[in-house]
């Protein structure tokens, strides 16, 4: 079994035809969702190697680590890969907000009748 | 402000070149990520309208109510989008077991030194 996608002890990231796997960021303390993200094959062993979180930017077509310029790093405590090891899940301790617009995290409105409706503990 | 797609309160979600946004479901109360799939508009607009997640299933190329056949439904508790509006986040109450394997959720093994671990907690 231990050859087994689902149920077996090897880690076999399953990349999209883009080369890319999505990442979700929480905040290993409160459970909140941070960010979601992509990484290429250079950025996942770069973020299991380093415990920071390492991106593939879409935009500009290149390895970006989180906080590399802002100082906001997001320091990975844990990794977790789900069953058809298509996704990860990163626990982490941010190091200042997740998101670029300054938030804690990315996700800071609600989805209400249609519209959006900003988190009262958000900006 | 209010078309702004970072500051604004209109729900403009972007999905990708295959029409499709990455909607990542978390318990409402504990915060585990249950699992990360994938909705079309018409997933999405479902999905808000009946509570229950839906997905599109990109193997089955068709639309797909979590918990259909298995009973194991997510309830939508509250819905979030990112920044960009291209990533959604949903609390959910599940009815059961999240993952098709039996476990409660997708992410039941660790990433570590290059294997998995499965969860203490999990099967």
């Amino acid at each position: 079994m231990g050859d087994d996608l689902e149920s077996g002890r090897d880690f076999r990231p399953k990349f999209d035809a883009n080369g890319l796997i999505t990442a979700v960021c929480t905040d290993a303390e409160s459970g909140d969702v941070l960010m979601v993200a992509h990484m290429t094959a250079e950025a996942l062993t770069q973020s299991l190697a380093s415990g920071k979180a390492t991106f593939w930017s879409r935009s500009r077509k290149s390895l970006w680590v989180k906080g590399e310029t802002s100082g906001n790093y997001l320091h990975i405590v844990e990794a977790r890969v789900d069953c058809d090891q298509d996704a990860l899940w990163l626990k982490c301790r941010p190091e200042g907000p997740a998101c670029h617009t300054g938030a804690q995290s990315c996700f800071y409105r609600i989805v209400e009748d249609g519209a959006l409706r900003p988190v009262s503990s958000q900006p």
